[in-house]
């Protein structure tokens, strides 16, 4: 044995002594960085991002470890993005529809008005383009991006008053991000895009007159019923709301096959529990917020009817964009074809199990 | 260097060599036998146990290599649980409710009359202890269970006759699995449980009057439009029908917890890409089989009930086992307290979405 080869080899198996000590990998391991929209602890979004950083620090045995930064802890709560592409944290969790200044098309992967509920979306995404069309997105971006929780349709939201016409949006001061605010734009509303973590205050103060958040769970979580008791069910805005984990794209193919897959696999799982853990804790909540002197409504037809002419106005206004509208044209082909089996199953299904009663 | 700590050094260099060649790590492979209810390449069902086999070797890079054999490569179509109990077979993909001599409990880990959608289930199995009933039960048998797999609402199915009473069902010849089978024995059909693969032979036939099997997708390429044209959408017998990954408890706990959660998220994984792999195909199906001649029908609403009825009866009768009764109560008070709100959530937003049409 010479002496270089007695170097690699006791170099060699120095790693591999190591390989076999307590913390099994520990020399492979590798702190990925990952950034939300969230304030820490904010219901069902900052446990969904929590539960992607545990079961990808889970699978992998901590050969990737995920490091969890909430909003505020690295960067602000809509830098998150930017700071993914620029390498200056290696994956984001949030809602998408949040950089829709990035790209338009990042609407789609979170909801758009008149949209997809959660289970239309899934189908969308796995079986009729809609991955792929998240993909060429992240291409342009450098991100490598997954869907990976989900609100459910969320609540047409809290009111000062009622809104019993289109009218009463003209001039009304709204949170909403996304298609949505734009939409209520177009009615005359005042939109803004608040972080979660802003809005209790915005309302409190009276700088906004109303607010969406998500529905009964998270909102009563907020606290939003101390300042308000209007409140609206279905919403228009965002019928089953995604959240996003993306990854860094140099980062992500510098992974092996099984860590990509692992991330991969982790997002779906995070999907169906965040979508679920919402959905779990909504009926409760609602029970308590109406026991505590919520007002629940609907908007009247005519309402619905405005949000549809001016959802139309504000998601046609992209066509122009190519891929935009690739997007647009697969995701209403999507749902058009999958609401139709969906109406005459489980659709029907659900409304004779109401009439009939039998549990 | 002493000639021991060489030797140590050596050996170990050797191993680490090992790790870096090639099958990165085959010393530590295992393989995992597969075995399933499915006949081989079944639409939908055989696709998501392969789904469950290629993801978990994928994601572990091969340390878990599963192998899958189709039903009668290894063991019959119905004895994949059997098999999986006694060792003989590491792990099963199939329904549940094949198991229901095992014990009555396991139907409502696919599907039961007047049940949850596929979605309800979801809520039920990931936060309103479903899984851990399900993990209950299978500590009684030796099995480390998850839900991998759904179908969505199943079609009501395929007939020579219209049925247009509950009378229609006495002395009718029906291939139907689980309590939606005993449920049309409380109205006198003549109820079999015939594997997938059996089913359009026995049809064509005519050892039976009529069968429902999964939906438009899979009906379609069963074929059975080839023996009658009489096909009903929505059914009452399983209308989110879940497919289940069952492990050896044994071999589920000699493993890693890492490779213990890859088998949780894959699991996952497959409920969310088989559901949605059944949803997107249906409805370009059910155009396809109504142009080939195909009429569509929906039960009449006093079929529905006697339905409810009989379901009702058949559920009921097992209450007097314990275990049953904390499934059967577990999973109604989850149905009834998430129902309430997904109806003033999506089930309102889309009765509006189709109602002003506005894509």
């Amino acid at each position: 044995m010479d002496r270089r080869s007695f170097l690699t080899t006791a170099a060699v198996g120095g790693t591999a002594a190591a390989t076999l000590a307590a913390p099994a990998i520990a020399q492979g391991n590798r702190t990925l960085t990952l950034v939300t929209s969230w304030g820490r602890g904010l219901a069902g979004v900052h446990d969904s991002a929590q539960f992607c950083a545990d079961w990808i620090t889970k699978l992998t045995d901590g050969q990737l470890t995920v490091d969890l930064k909430a909003a505020g802890e690295l960067v602000g709560p809509f830098e998150c993005f930017d700071a993914v592409t620029a390498g200056q944290a290696d994956m984001y969790h949030a809602a998408d529809y949040y950089f829709l200044g990035q790209h338009p098309g990042y609407a789609f992967f979170t909801s758009v008005p008149f949209g997809m509920t959660a289970e239309e979306l899934t189908i969308w995404y796995y079986h009729m383009g809609g991955m792929e069309l998240h993909d060429e997105l992240g291409e342009i971006f450098g991100l490598k991006s997954f869907i990976a929780g989900n609100t459910g349709a969320q609540a047409g939201g809290w009111f000062r008053n009622r809104i019993e016409s289109p009218d009463d949006f003209n001039g009304l001061k709204f949170r909403m991000p996304g298609l949505g605010g734009k939409s209520l734009g177009e009615l005359g509303a005042s939109v803004q895009n608040l972080p979660g973590a802003e809005v209790y205050q915005a309302l409190a103060s009276g700088a906004i007159d109303g607010t969406e958040w998500i529905g009964p769970w998270a909102d009563e979580k907020a606290g939003f019923q101390e300042i308000t008791k209007i409140y609206y069910t279905s919403g228009f805005h965002e019928p089953g709301a995604a959240l996003s984990l993306a990854t860094n794209r140099d980062v992500f193919e510098s992974l092996s096959p099984a860590h990509q897959g692992v991330i991969e696999s982790v997002a779906a799982y995070a999907h169906e529990w965040t979508l679920t853990l919402f959905l779990a804790n909504n009926s409760a909540a609602l029970q308590r917020l109406i026991s505590s002197g919520v007002e629940v409504n609907v908007f009247p037809n005519t309402v619905w009817d405005a949000f549809g002419g001016a959802a139309k106005t504000v998601l046609d206004a992209n066509l122009g964009d190519p891929l935009y509208k690739s997007i647009y044209d697969s995701y209403f082909n999507s749902m058009n074809t999958s609401s139709a089996w969906l109406g005459a199953s489980s659709g029907e299904f659900v409304n004779q199990r109401n009439r009939v009663a039998a549990f």
